[in-house]
């Protein structure tokens, strides 16, 4: 990075919050994902919306590339910097700037930890739903970034279903605002199509979400199964069934092991091929009857044992372990590789088996966490990525449990994003005109492609989507 | 200039607003006085006072000094740029926003030509006083940076009376506003500070000035002298007896002898040694009878013939000649240097005898028109600046001529300001400590000193007022 642009830099956000020298972009260098790793040219930290408007209007007349950080909790690369780009990191916008309950609306900044906007809703008997495995560290800002899921997504929708207006920075530094308290006034769904949009189309600097109330009566159960299968086919018969738990997550023996010997020990029985956790919530009632009808179709399916929580502190012990798989999985190597793909429910039994031949095949530890209930899948990969040679066999894994994936009738990312980890798979699923297509909308919103610049759409593979449009006309 | 700097020019403005070549350049390279000459790094000539905002706040960052120029009309040197230095052209910005009959006010940009500004109000009955010679090409925005009088001002005060309110951008680029339809409403006067800091101080974005009513009734008289001294003498005698005329004009025989002899002939005698014009106005039977009494010192004084006019026509004959004498002088030589000085009225004929011994000692031409109800001199030198011992002669007879008039109690400047010109006469009138406040006050509006660096103030002669400052306390 050049002096001048380090100095207004300074001049934006005061020296203290631009970072550029190798000590301390090294924090920087990757996020959640050890798999990718890349020092930013400098890290700038500002503290209000006027300042990231600011950084980003000066990054777009100088023509300097940028990238938008949360709290680099990410799982796909897609919050890593070159060293000829600027990394923005939004965590200093971290206020919450209005609760309202008659409305069940909440406008905070980016910066505002997960776990913290359901505290601050927790008196008025709210809370904000989507509640990724990182939830106590990532940010909301990250969460629209990626449109990030969670446990309590299969019945209450990923993030782009709790978002209802944004105030963006455009990549060329003018301000605007998506969407409105009551969501999408008329036209495009610009609030959908910029939640997910992985850092291509702007910053959002003011965040609007939906609250929930909190539901009157939560049911845990959990049931441990002695095949994968069997776990899997309860799984399709719980929805076919026309139950919608607020969860339905699994985990297979490899995450088991690693649970219960780490200090978060839930009490999993470490013999089961698999551990399903069922959550219900809603009517008291009708609580009482859909989990009459869930225990019975697990023990039709083969659940060996059948344990059910409903005060919060039962609660909180079965989901201990689900909540803990990652940490837990770090204790077993330096390094864990967290996979994201989905596949369509009726095979995840024949994908797991894959899974495990591909394990095999490469002598590598994976475990498994799921959200089973939308067959979106964690083949989770411990390694250690200081030995080049295991480090080489993990990506081949990934590659081809994700080919598996694919093939199977599923798709490259359930809720972690494309980033730059899936770039090579998006033509996998996606043919060269509607990459083509992508791009142009993101040029429609970043015509000379700063911000975040080589994630998501991988340029090399896209039909040059005005020319393929005039030809049509 | 480097190539990134333009790049973010060229999106704030659009690159056919940037100017870079070096033929492009030269058109800046002077104002109106063509003893200083400098070739800007670019120019940037910005549309909407939000352009001068991210232009000024750009520059700030990148720590890139700026000079604002408006028609460069000026005398002083004071909108020319270094290599080093980027020129804001404020000619776009050419709007009348408003004019208001009843508060009789103006908003205005600052690239509004003088001129125009009257003809807008004209048929609202009202006009814009202030009238320097310039008035056809000169801007409002330049007027209001140095503070510009003209004929007229010597009744009705000079720009600093006329303005009441300005939007400013500082020189970090933020914007503030200064004074209020009715004027500073409380504290300092900083419109006061403002008008006249020759930008050094931002760059106004939004002027709102006083317009006053077109009189009811106007006079002008010609009257020539057989010498200097009586005309002078003549000038003392009717502000002497309570008069204060519209306008006070006085031209010497070279003066009148350039204008004979051009297209602007007025029928001014041309074996004249001192030419007076005399505008009075008002009421018609204040005029009447000031008119009678000035008619009467004027004869008393010896002048030979004095014509009177009232019709707009035979007054604009008689103005005619004042009004073009700078452009009859171009027709003398390729080259006209505009002096600017004051002296106590009563030091007029000496002063002029002055002048007179410097002209003959340097072998140049010199012709005097000035302001003389306000001592205001304007010795002006014709020559020919390619003749580089000619042009020698030329700066060694301005610094002269400037120090016969602060030896006669006069000061440096009357109208025209410091500019680069008279940056070494500073010291000649202020000691090292007001040299060093007004630094002071100058660092407090910008502390780096990056608007119009180099001008106004001779860093070298101030003494550093914080420490004097400290060392009293």
């Amino acid at each position: 990075m050049n002096a001048s642009l380090l100095t207004a830099l300074n001049r934006i956000v005061g020296s203290r919050w631009v970072r550029h020298r190798p000590a301390e972009l090294v924090t920087y260098a990757m996020d959640g994902l050890p798999t990718h790793e890349s020092l930013p040219g400098v890290v700038v930290i500002p503290e209000t919306p006027a300042q990231v408007r600011e950084v980003v209007r000066l990054l777009h007349l100088l023509q300097v590339p940028f990238v938008a950080r949360g709290a680099g909790t990410g799982l796909s690369g897609g919050a890593l910097a070159d060293p000829d780009t600027v990394l923005i990191a939004l965590t200093r916008l971290n206020k919450i700037l209005s609760v309202d309950p008659v409305q069940r609306r909440a406008v905070l900044q980016p910066g505002v930890v997960n776990a913290r906007l359901s505290e601050a809703a927790l008196p008025l008997g709210l809370h904000y739903v989507p509640d990724p495995s990182s939830q106590a560290a990532c940010t909301v800002g990250g969460n629209v970034a990626e449109n990030a899921g969670g446990p309590h997504c299969l019945k209450y929708g990923v993030t782009t279903n709790h978002i209802v207006a944004l105030e963006v920075v455009l990549p060329d530094g003018s301000v605007t605002r998506l969407g409105s308290l009551q969501g999408e006034a008329w036209g495009p769904d610009l609030v959908g199509l910029f939640v997910g949009s992985e850092g291509m189309f702007g910053i959002a600097t003011e965040i609007t979400v939906r609250l929930e109330r909190i539901p009157e009566s939560v049911r845990t159960m959990l049931a441990d199964f002695s095949t994968v299968r069997g776990a899997s086919e309860a799984v399709s018969a719980i929805i076919a069934a026309g139950i919608v738990p607020a969860a339905l997550e699994m985990m297979d023996r490899a995450c088991v092991a690693a649970v219960e010997a780490s200090i978060y020990a839930a009490g999993y029985p470490t013999d089961a091929a698999a551990v399903l956790l069922v959550e219900l919530d809603g009517q008291t009632d009708a609580v009482e009857a859909e989990a009459a009808t869930v225990r019975e179709i697990l023990s039709d399916r083969g659940a060996r044992e059948v344990r059910s929580a409903s005060s919060p502190a039962d609660r909180a012990r079965l989901w201990q372990g689900r909540k803990k798989a990652f940490g837990a999985m770090g204790r077993i190597a330096p390094d864990l590789a967290v996979q994201d793909a989905v596949v369509p429910r009726s095979a995840l039994p024949d994908i797991m088996d894959e899974i495990e031949k591909i394990r095999r095949l490469h002598d590598l530890t994976i475990s498994n966490v799921f959200h089973a209930g939308d067959g979106n899948l964690h083949p989770n990969i411990s390694f250690d990525r200081r030995d080049p040679a295991v480090a080489a066999r993990v990506r081949l894994a990934c590659r081809e449990i994700m080919a598996a994936c694919v093939a199977a009738g599923g798709s490259i990312t359930g809720e972690h994003g494309v980033g730059n980890d899936k770039l090579d798979y998006m033509s996998w699923i996606f043919n060269a005109e509607t990459l083509g297509a992508m791009r142009a909308v993101r040029r429609a919103f970043d015509p000379s492609e700063m911000a975040n610049p080589g994630k998501v759409v991988p340029v090399h593979a896209c039909r040059e989507w005005s020319v393929v449009k005039s030809l049509r006309q």
